[in-house]
């Protein structure tokens, strides 16, 4: 299932007509199409489309509300973006960290990305209706992203939070089987309890922290071989 | 140390101007401060202050070469943004890997950026200046996006490499240190050269591929001292 179709973006209150276009481009690139709008200042307008170039569809099906509440109706989440530090406190989460919960809501369930307006972003009680919050890491001393370069950040995280293929530049690179990881372990383990680096009575631990870190590598075929083939050449000393 | 300032953006034969005013306010709100024009079509124009926003600073600071290889002067690493597919055959990354390479050669050297013309990205002739390709996994129907669009997010990728404490786990855990993952891939391929693994006259592309694994992985302080402690027990036969 495409799970990118439970995601809307929620623009409140924005000032400039050609953001919401940029924002729509940003969407389209990274697989998302419900563009929603609370009150916008100025819409339709020849700066939106001029600005969404090839995501007019986007514009077509976009939805405008009246209200936040009406933006959000059948979402199980809502994400509400600051900007501030100020509201920090009620403890923001990145952009990365947003998107894998975001994404695991959206296999079952609607999920709604809300941005504010761009001169004062969400306002108090905007923010009282989104369950979680979430911030871009930015320059403390320049901290405002272009309302469109911050829903195009959000997008991307969300893809690649959809995509875990996309990783390693998969696409032209075989990843390792599951179970040429494990015949990779294994081996590993056999080579170090014969090199006597690893207790054979204690090896959770290590093998763990191990397996722990070629796994954030997300090993790709031919790299399982070549570790493979470096086992082979340590022959250890009887 | 600033690692970011060791990162310049070089956009090559820019249409737009006022894109090159979003690119400089997308690379301030980040912490990026060097930007590179090759050949603009227009520059200086009204709009690109209009749309660089608070980051006029940025667009004083900016450099106009002729050549692409101008704007890489002084540079160890070069990355190229490619949107097409077909140049993937010469593996592009994704931003995220390529953020956590760059960073860390910006420790020491500086580093290149190098993203194409709205039309039609960078020439053969420009990627064949850059080392190493990177590609914004994108929708495949629709993967055009806006050029100060995309280096938002190779921005925002290169702030999150640089700082780990963003990242949820890493507050409690001890990065290596570039020298110490450098000591452990010396006494990699000195042991890869003793089992015999490693013919030590053609190092070069098995080391690099190594280096590459272990690289994304982003190895702790402690893991580095697992795995030479491991190293040390392969006692190869004389």
């Amino acid at each position: 299932m495409n799970k990118l179709k439970n995601i809307r973006i929620v623009l409140c209150r924005t000032s400039h007509p050609g953001n919401i276009g940029s924002a729509a481009r940003a969407m389209k690139t990274m697989g998302l199409f419900r563009l929603y709008l609370v009150r916008p200042r100025v819409f339709p307008h020849e700066d939106t489309y001029a600005m969404a170039s090839g995501a007019v569809d986007v514009l077509e099906n976009i939805r405008i509300c009246d209200t936040l509440e009406q933006a959000l109706a059948g979402c199980k989440l809502a994400i509400g973006m600051t900007a501030r530090r100020r509201e920090l406190s009620h403890a923001a989460f990145t952009p990365r960290e947003i998107a894998v919960e975001a994404m695991q809501i959206a296999s079952m369930s609607e999920v709604a990305l809300v941005f504010g307006g761009e001169t004062n972003g969400l306002s108090n009680e905007e923010l009282i209706r989104c369950q979680k919050l979430a911030h871009i890491p930015a320059n403390p001393e320049y901290s405002s992203l272009n309302l469109a370069a911050a829903v195009q950040v959000l997008a991307y995280e969300l893809r690649m939070a959809d995509e875990p293929s996309t990783k390693a530049a998969s696409k032209m690179i075989e990843l390792a089987s599951l179970d040429e990881i494990e015949g990779f372990f294994q081996h590993l383990e056999q080579t170090l309890i014969e090199s006597g680096f690893l207790n054979p009575q204690q090896p959770k631990r290590l093998m763990m922290r191990l397996r722990r870190l070629f796994t954030r590598a997300t090993l790709q075929k031919e790299e399982v071989n070549i570790l493979r083939g470096m086992l082979k050449t340590f022959k250890i000393r009887p």
